[in-house]
């Protein structure tokens, strides 16, 4: 199956027409979509997910898993909607008698963009796809959908977009509420139309560098630009600190470490490409554990044979940089099931491109201070990861404020790879880990990225919109003259 | 004064050092801060309103209020910072009993994207300028400043930059929390060397569509795009309902239309560029009744001969523009003083072009139906006004879900000129009104355009930001797992 542009017309159009309706749903009736939604994807798992194994390569688990996320995000936004806290009211209540001039009554709500336009994932076939974390929080902040499903799931996209239709009429809201598109094909011109329809009034985007600037750049090309939120690149940084390595046993401290550099095949945003350790002796220990481990991995069959062919030459490129030796090696899987392999580099050059799959790459550092001249070269990443001990305070003190100004997310003694879904996550970060850094792509605050704020001025009180009323029939927290009352 | 692409660099640098220390105040001293910059501006207030009123020709009256409303401005952010509530605080605690895996702990605060770029506006040398409101929220946030000041009023700008900076130092702050640059000429290098320095971070701009056009297209091609927050054109549709027009006294109707539209010589973002009137008998007498007023009106002196010239070629352009006639025309008022002008057009076709000044047109309509689809076929605005009486409840029904998607605020039975600073206030609104839409430019929610997110994971205690920890030094309300908590 492949959409053809009158589709994309005809999704946008509907998604256009919905937007009306579909906006003016109470916290409760999209509270009980985003429910239904999740209720019928569960209703329908089990081909979802014998679907999402066959055309993934992923274990079994991690799919069931995976369904299990996608429809928690659904309910935490659920959940989100129903508290309210995301319409942001504002009241700044009349003044009648104020010299020299009375002031209005003034009063604040957020409203949606409009219909959204998501690009499904390669590597989440489910979570951060058709109805993934994008979709979910733009049907949450009251946007209808338009996904733009990824040609390597199209039989696990189109279970899910058929279990998400099922739900919007259920809940009796207009069809154009959500869409699912496809082209099996490079998708490029499918997509291309998706960004530049008038229609579409933000972007959601989880995929290559290449592929979200070129979405970017049709964006701000439009007669009205429009947001894009590309999740793009990430090699994220990880450190280690002497006196974690002094202090953890090396076999199961390098374990650990090749095991989140090949979860999955290593296909993560998160995973962890870069780490930084320590000249000298211990850290040439944790480097010969390594290779140990690498070398008894096995390589996983990857998403499609075309991310297999891009990491078989991303391996082969890093090998052929200047100052750069191969440390461990795993065993090839099969086709498209590439070995994991773990680099030394001399120095940063030419090893900060990210290589997508289980390849990394280790930087001896010297001291603190090189090692935080050496992360403050860095470009912005999704999250950067600390092993300290107590023995290290002083230098994780000087190295939090370099990586947070890096990163979305810094974290402490473990690993970067698995991203919690909550209320404190941020899964973003400065250029050009996202096109974007004043967002979240997981958790709930990825609800604003699709609302903008509207002043309401002494509008008269049988018109005000729920949200605003004196009354405050939603029982909203409320900000009043700058204060938050409940 | 010029300053040198050298001046740019220096000032910048100077920014990027002091950032650190300048981001790590606590709420307490940046708000004391921020009220020494009000109190420096007082204290020099003769002087500064001696230039403004010398360099803008615009009123003392009008200079003097805006000197009260640019050192509100910063008492206001002021107390957003020692409130805290733009840190954003959210805590998911770690569950470490959960299954199948322990959930980490999750903290998440707002950063300061680091050195702001700030463009001074012509028509406001106060509240828009070098101390004023994208100034305030940038300090607010945490931000240097690098102020580029407007060339109309050098003086002034001189004199504000000079107060903030006594501000800077008597709090003990880096010399490059806030620098002052000027280019009498153009500005236009000046200004793009600025935006292009990889060391800014972000832009404030009032002024052209042209400019801030060029701004953003600029800063979309840095190698590190940054968010560009540029308020640009609005012709602020007011729309009058039959109901109104039945009620009101119309020569004080007309005569509350014609001073908004020429206030301060027309020179406001908010300016009533545009007026939709009901066809008939009572419309016309409305038209009457504007004619009247505009023909007592007198020409004031425009901000700069430039300003005036294209007062004078977008006013010729609208007379020959097919199907414009005039309704009415003030009294020239000297040199760079035009007269007001207000013309009727009978569509909206070429009249729908900002010119900045007191020109306003006014279109008629039939029915509530065909008002809507011209609404709707409107750009994005700041404003749009409603004027309606109790008889008009439908129409306003039925106008108020057009309207609020098409601008930032929407304000009944009043004029949209005068925009009341306070926490509930949006000055803002789609494209090409404002380059950014899901922001405002004034009011204290000003500050979540200098932010973005950073989610802390399992951070040990004593490497917890202060807004993070457990004991929650600042006393600042946080979102604990979800729900917010004081």
């Amino acid at each position: 199956m492949t959409s053809t542009t009158t589709e994309v017309e005809a999704a946008t159009t509907a998604a256009a027409e919905a937007f009306a309706a579909y906006r003016a749903t109470t916290p409760e009736q999209r509270g009980a979509f985003l429910e239904a939604v999740a209720a019928e994807i569960e209703s329908d798992k089990d081909a979802i997910i014998e679907a999402a194994v066959a055309e993934s390569h992923l274990p079994l688990a991690r799919i069931t898993g995976e369904v299990g996320r996608t429809t928690g995000q659904l309910r935490m936004f659920a959940e989100v909607v129903r508290r309210g806290d995301h319409l942001g009211v504002r009241i700044d209540p009349a003044l009648p008698d104020r010299a020299p001039l009375p002031r209005p009554d003034v009063r604040q709500r957020m409203i949606p963009l409009g219909p959204v336009a998501v690009f499904g994932a390669s590597n989440f076939p489910l979570a951060f796809s058709t109805a993934g974390g994008d979709t979910a929080s733009a049907l949450a902040a009251g946007c209808p959908v338009v996904v733009k499903g990824h040609p390597a799931h199209p039989r696990t996209g189109t279970l899910v977009a058929q279990a998400t239709s099922r739900a919007v009429e259920q809940c009796g809201l207009p069809a154009g509420t959500f869409a699912f598109l496809l082209d099996e094909g490079s998708g490029f011109e499918l997509g291309q139309a998706l960004v530049k329809d008038p229609r579409i009034k933000a972007v959601g985007f989880t995929g290559s560098r290449n592929g979200g600037l070129a979405l970017a750049e049709t964006a701000a090309r439009r007669p009205e630009p429009i947001p894009v939120y590309a999740e793009m690149s990430s090699i994220n940084p990880v450190v280690v600190l002497p006196g974690a390595l002094a202090e953890r046993d090396i076999a199961v401290f390098a374990q650990a470490y090749v095991g989140s550099l090949t979860l999955g095949a290593g296909q993560f945003c998160t995973n962890p490409g870069l780490l930084f350790l320590p000249a000298g002796e211990a850290g040439d220990a944790f480097l010969r554990a390594t290779a140990e481990a690498v070398a008894a991995t096995t390589g996983q069959t990857m998403l499609t044979p075309g991310i297999a062919e891009a990491y078989a030459s991303g391996t082969g490129r890093l090998k052929e940089t200047d100052g750069v030796s191969v440390v461990g090696t795993g065993t090839e899987g099969g086709e498209h099931a590439p070995a994991p392999v773990v680099a030394e580099a001399s120095t940063l050059d030419g090893v900060t491109d990210e290589v997508f799959g289980a390849a990394g790459v280790v930087v001896r550092y010297a001291d603190t201070d090189s090692l935080a001249a050496s992360l403050d070269h860095l470009e912005g990443q999704l999250t950067a990861t600390i092993h300290s001990a107590s023995a290290d305070r002083k230098a994780a003190q000087q190295l939090l404020p370099v990586l947070e100004l890096k990163v979305g997310r810094v974290l402490f003694n473990g690993w970067p790879t698995g991203v919690e879904v909550g209320h404190a996550m941020v899964h973003g970060g400065p250029f050009p880990a996202t096109s974007d850094s004043r967002t979240t792509s997981v958790g709930s605050r990825a609800i604003e990225r699709f609302q903008r704020p509207v002043a309401y001025q002494d509008v008269p009180a049988d018109l005000l919109p729920e949200a605003l009323r004196d009354d405050n029939p939603w029982g909203l927290t409320r900000r009043i003259d700058g204060a938050l009352e409940r």
